[in-house]
């Protein structure tokens, strides 16, 4: 069977390189996948897969950091005339883009794979080797910097061979596709629309320079609990050469809230973090500062510590604001979890490659960014069920780091993790008991 | 009857020297001018003046910055012992020093002098010209530092001219000894009590060493007006290396505190000022800060400038706290208003020196200090009645600063002084209407 | 005379109209007002006058807040277009903007006016009156907000009717219009570049929406000294949830900045401003901030003052940066001095238009604000002539305030002005001696 | 020989409580352990032991925290006059306190043990157990409030059991008596000195409140490393009403470094703590403060940790005053590292325990507190040797903390410590290699 799983991956290899350029060539930004989704549900519809999409598997107001309405809107109108006939758009419309595939067979076992479609906010930059080939970003300020395009290609890769095994498959299979990673915005609305309530088995996978082509790593885990928000201060602005006094200045109680969050005791618990990665105030030299906005993240090495150093920011923050007689406004624009792949499926899995497939397993330090993958992992296991994340080298051959302007994959790790992961189930199926 | 009344200020001359002497040697911090109010008490009383001491002229609940009661219970113990049979003294027990004395005769018109008594928290240097007299403080950190001993033996050198013109003198006489001004403490709880409620004129004097004795300056005034307090920030301790989360740091709130009180915006209607005098935080190296003491003053051009920085602070001090889960403790500690002199009285009293008197008339540059017979003077001026300060040279032919170990005076200039405000008196006493 | 002046004033009221609307229209910001400057050379050579552009009245090295050479370029290649046959345009490339006419006769005594010209980065508001006569500017940024058309319009008004009295006129008449006030960076070249050398009085004029059309003010002046600087903090950035460690945060150092500044102590000796107007830091919410922009302005009494306040930022700037590994770059862009109208020419002037000219003469109250005339005024002064600023009633019948995008002026202001400064410059050439 | 060694403690058990409230009533801080020294010295003496005190066991330059020279003499007199005969004292002159005894019989092997014996500047609370049994704190504000009198109780139970048993002790003893642990002074200017050169296995001990008498674990460790230091910050006085321009304000400048240095960055590699333990500034309400002493201490997981958190909070230091035109001193006050007792030695200690003594083994979870004998571990283990501190319960069976004016142990963990530390060094000297 894995050898079967290997050839059709080898025969479907070009066809999902091109599905990643067309998607690296039209990147979209987070909750406003249209023409990304769209594509998918058009493509899982056609291989027998039950779709659904929009409110469906996005629960509304559990949405974070989701874009102003009218930009989503033109966005959407702009996506809807290449696709006048679509079934599924429409329900995206406001920003619900994401895909859910299903292929259901009653069994009792239900096994997800989860795909992450968005792009960033980053300028290509013009010697990349998608320049070259042709497939640059046309939108001028996104890029599909992180490899999501990848992951949609692969994901894609996965539906076809496991439509063509599906026989021999004694599990029912998930497709997720997520919107809005980047940020760790859209996993949260998601579980909490239900669609892992069903699931025993997840598995996630996320391409990584750190390791060539061919190389794989079981079982990352270990991401911090993040929260991202911005917050806003207002003022009162006044002539600052004529009545500063009348002025409320939200810039004074930023600089204060700045120093003083950064100031958050240490925990002993374990490792904490804060950032205000971005601020802004201010309208002209000669007024008193009227509006600051600040982009702030906190980082714990639990969500008890997350929550303690969001507590503490959030109260330097409201006080920091009426020091100044000004107000603040806190907005959530993304939340995930720490968590950690299930030890016995992670053995397990390991145990697979190494007798089943050819690639290289390989151990890496973990890393200590942030994955909303963590959300959906949280959720599979505290139902009782496994969940693990797989590492799977995309190296081009040069330095190359993801979120910059430069970042390229190899494409060969795409149709061979198209194959990893269908081999993955078929086994994990097999498995006595969840 | 100025040249008479010269002559009577001369013969007194040692006699007032004497008593300026005692004085020195036996400093007395405000609100504990027990044997300095007994002795003032006394001499009044000798020379027929109406005596009012304690709580009819001490506003109970209008006292700002009074210490410790037990400090304070202490202090009354040890003088008491010392004047046990005087009349007067049990009526200050509790920190209600000052005398009041008054020569009512009936007449329309009344004319007041005041006169202030405390010592401050000083301690005299060794190489003073009191070691050398043999009248040094006998107080190891209390030091008559401001000129204040002089100004009691001022009044009551005019205490006695008075009474030897006094068939001459066509207005009733009150004599204000008003205890705790170091701190601008001691006038609004005087104010309160009423004692100015039936003065028509207010007379000030203060030394100075920027004149010489022989020299004067006609209404002084301008005054800042100012707010002292005192802010406890309390917080809870925590072991800094064990577990640093568990404390609120009290020092962490107040060095916020400290920079936004400073950073409060310039006022376009004047001049402001803010300090952070005294800054005391924390018991140990390794524990989180749990309580933080601040001693501060905000000072405005006016009082409506003053408030301005007094709300701004006290809004700064509560959020700062707050920023840190602490709490803080606001206590007012004195107060003080702007005021000037009376423009009319001012230039009266410089016609009736130039015609009469041998004194020197000068003009110096307005102090940017505070002095609170402004509440007074505002309280005279209010009710329709003029108020003058007069400075009135004291240098001793040396450098000598005010508030410091090695202050100094010229003794001539008490008798001297005695003699001035007779003189005014008796001519003020005739002006045609008030 | 002043009749005649009066009439030839009304005679080109529409003219002048017309004029100021057609350079609202066309608003050009400070060191790039290419197209105003050619109309106002070319206006001026055609009546005659001597014309000076360029590097002769503009100092190279002292152009304060000088633009993007690149965009700078770009709109003098704009504007080249449709002035192709212009003697003085080729002259201002590079940002050497204004216009000095002459009419020199030989005379001893020099009557200079000023009259700045560019236009303030402001939106203009839709609902405005010029939208409903359709003179809107062009320029979707920039807007003439606050009076500089209507002054070139009174300029050209001046130009013309000093033309048709010349012979009756006993001075040399220089007319200065000066680029780049607003941030008061103009002034400062033109005085370096010598253009005052040889004035004897100088007039300045400023349109007051405080005043009707009809009203003016004479003596103008006590402008604050100021200096506006930006600070460019730069530091390293990091992942701040991988290596905190390894960045150097520009934003804390800009806290530290922005706290501190506003802590410089308040001054004695009079009054002082500052602030920070804009603040704009980092690049991602989870990167340490490794840039800072912030734009800064100082303002003082006196350009002691302003000294005083610009050195203690800088120092505070300096450090701040170095305590966070960052490096500081602080660069003057404006720079202004107080000065005052001289005395006896105010009075002469109030005289002149009380006796002959129908205007009201008001007093307000002196602005709080800056305005760079006070760099030539001061020079003229120094060098032993006079200076007088003027303010003219512009409220156009409704709440406009300068600075916003809804200012508007009462258009009949502009002739009546170009008629008083022609009728003041006819009397001041009669005085006996400068 | 286990159990002669427990009849021998047993028999000495009171004496040994004796001995420790002898020196509990008479506490000394570090650097001026004067009579306990000589106490100490004299024990030693007359069991044999090699006595070594004064700069040869104490690098003059290398002690920190040291206080003043005058403070340290008057003490240093005091006790000169009980101890008139001592051979020792006068070798401790200046601050050289410490004890180092020696039983040197030309083995290879050298055992060392070590014990603390400063008090603390803590005043004895009134209801302790210390009252009742008459051998409270005679001196008012030291006390031994963390077991120290117990520790050299037990030095001096094992130096008799030692001697008892020493004909069958196959290696070299040395025990080491160490000034100045509290706020880790003491340990870096003994290792400097030499003593540790020849030894092989360090053993050190800690009552514990955390277990009852009778129980111990083996094995403490992962100590904090440290740097404990004061800064004084120093300005330039002025008067806040007149002339706040003047002054030099190092609170404004304290305050700034006490923010920031809590703002130093987390680090990736570990552990890091900053405390500003005391801040005290200024003098009086209306000067600028002229001068801010703060006390501050780092931790780190390493030392390298420690030397981040030092270097930037120096950094920090420099520039807040720098910013304010103040200066800063910086001293070390104390400093410690980090270290783990050996494992071996551990597993062997807890094995001869199990097997041989009628001792409790525990595990507690590892202090977060620092402790300096961490130096004297670094340099035996860097040597090639073992190092291990063991925890001996002494909870007297209510609450009851150390560091606090309630501290109080259960004695019955003195002579069982004796007993315990002399069977260890027993069957070390027993192992077969180093």
């Amino acid at each position: 069977m894995h050898e079967q799983i290997r050839e059709y991956s080898e025969k479907i290899r070009n066809k999902l390189i091109e599905i990643r350029r067309d998607i690296h060539k039209h990147p979209e930004a987070g909750w406003t996948e249209f023409r990304t989704s769209t594509i998918i549900a058009e493509y899982l519809d056609e291989l027998g897969y039950e779709i659904t999409v929009g409110r469906d598997i996005v629960s509304e107001n559990d949405r974070l950091g989701v874009s102003d309405e009218k930009y989503i809107d033109e966005l959407f109108n702009e996506v809807s005339k290449d696709f006048v006939d679509s079934r599924y758009l429409h329900k995206m419309e406001g920003g619900f883009t994401g895909v859910v595939g299903d292929m259901r067979k009653g069994k009792d076992r239900t096994i997800a794979m989860r795909f992450d479609i968005d792009a960033l906010k980053i300028k290509e930059s013009g010697d990349n080797i998608s320049t070259e080939k042709g497939f640059s970003s046309v939108k001028g300020n996104l890029m599909h910097a992180c490899g999501h395009d990848a992951h949609i290609a692969i994901g894609l890769g996965v539906s076809e061979i496991i439509r063509s095994i599906n026989d021999d498959l004694d599990c029912n299979i998930k497709l997720i596709f997520q919107p809005a990673e980047e940020g760790v915005r859209g996993a949260y609305a998601m579980v909490k629309a239900g669609i892992l309530d069903d699931v025993d088995y997840l598995l996630g996978i996320h391409v990584t320079n750190d390791l060539k082509a061919g190389e794989v790593e079981c079982g990352l885990g270990g991401y911090f609990a993040t929260t991202k928000f911005d917050a806003e201060i207002i003022g009162n602005p006044a002539h600052s050469g004529g009545t500063p006094e009348l002025g409320n200045n939200s810039l004074l109680a930023a600089a204060t809230a700045v120093l003083n969050m950064h100031s958050i005791p240490r925990h002993s618990k374990g490792i904490t973090r804060i950032n205000v990665g971005m601020l802004s105030a201010g309208t002209d030299r000669n007024v008193i500062p009227d509006n600051a906005k600040l982009n702030i993240e906190t980082r714990g090495e639990n969500s008890e510590l997350d929550e303690y150093m969001l507590n503490a920011a959030r109260r330097i923050l409201i006080n920091s604001a009426e020091m100044y007689g000004c107000t603040v406004d806190i907005k959530i624009m993304g939340k995930s979890d720490t968590s950690y792949s299930s030890k016995n499926l992670t053995e397990y899995c390991e145990k697979v490659i190494d007798e089943n497939i050819d690639l290289k397993l390989c151990r890496n330090i973990p890393s200590l960014g942030s994955e909303d993958i963590a959300m959906m992992m949280n959720k599979v296991q505290d139902d009782g069920g496994k969940a693990i994340v797989i590492g799977v080298g995309s190296n081009p051959g040069f330095k190359s780091r993801p979120h910059t302007g430069e970042f390229a994959i190899d494409e060969e790790c795409i149709h061979k993790t198209s194959g990893l992961l269908s081999s993955l189930v078929y086994e994990i199926a097999k498995i006595d008991s969840v």
